[in-house]
């Protein structure tokens, strides 16, 4: 095969792994809403329970980072998290003016169900899928984040 | 291998996914948006444009269901794409009760480019994969969507 050739096979592949993983994505966050509908959080206040049941407590800045938002937006979500007992701010005990955000039990349970919800939905998506098949598109999705993470 | 360990084996396998697909998925829809922000288009707009450019002119009702948005929002959705010149509103000849949506030619462009720029950051992503890897990914990903138009 001539390099010409070649690189025309590789972008029409690029080009459908977009795409796939365009409405993949598209799929994943609009499932996700639907399971939430039988809560009481919103999907962005789903994503900060995430990162901190994920990383274990974190400050309103590093919050902030792993969202993507502004201070102020996250500030504004912790709050309601807070009224709703599902998070709550605690001083540093070496550094007491630090702020941290702890998940609290309620928020973990929360957590664990919606997570549990998508996993039924998956392993669902996936009964076409022979063992092997599963195991290599795992090893392969962790490759993808990991390159996500750089 | 018991039947007991093998279901663990394969839980601990969709958890994994689950998990993947998640962040994968959070960024995608960020790195999504970073690439709007040289446009004038948001991230609803985009994904309007996005199945005009798939499916080909649409009514608003199978535009918002393709988007999960109710007919009203995708009516004011369409009209401020017509306003920007994105797309056009006209009458079916067959049936003149019938008003559907096509994608001009300044929205092709948008699409156009926009997705340019999402394939060209996947293809950096997939650096570290071989061309077999890339090849399999692709097999799997396009089965996984399949399975989610069901």
């Amino acid at each position: 095969m001539n390099d010409e050739k070649k690189r025309t096979m590789d972008e029409q592949m690029i080009a459908e792994i977009e795409k796939d993983l365009r409405f993949i994505s598209g799929y994943i966050k609009r499932k996700g809403r639907e399971i939430l509908n039988n809560y009481t959080i919103t999907p962005p206040q789903f994503v900060a329970l995430q990162w901190l049941y994920e990383l274990g407590d974190l400050t309103i800045g590093e919050l902030s980072n792993k969202m993507y938002l502004a201070f102020s937006t996250t500030t504004d979500l912790v709050d309601r998290l807070e009224k709703n007992n599902l998070v709550k701010r605690f001083r540093d005990e070496k550094d007491r003016r630090v702020v941290r955000v702890h998940l609290l039990e309620e928020g973990v349970q929360i957590i664990d169900e919606v997570i549990k919800k998508r996993q039924l939905d998956l392993a669902k998506l996936l009964e076409k899928f022979t063992e092997d098949e599963v195991r290599i598109l795992n090893q392969y999705l962790k490759k993808l984040h990991d390159s996500m993470k750089d």
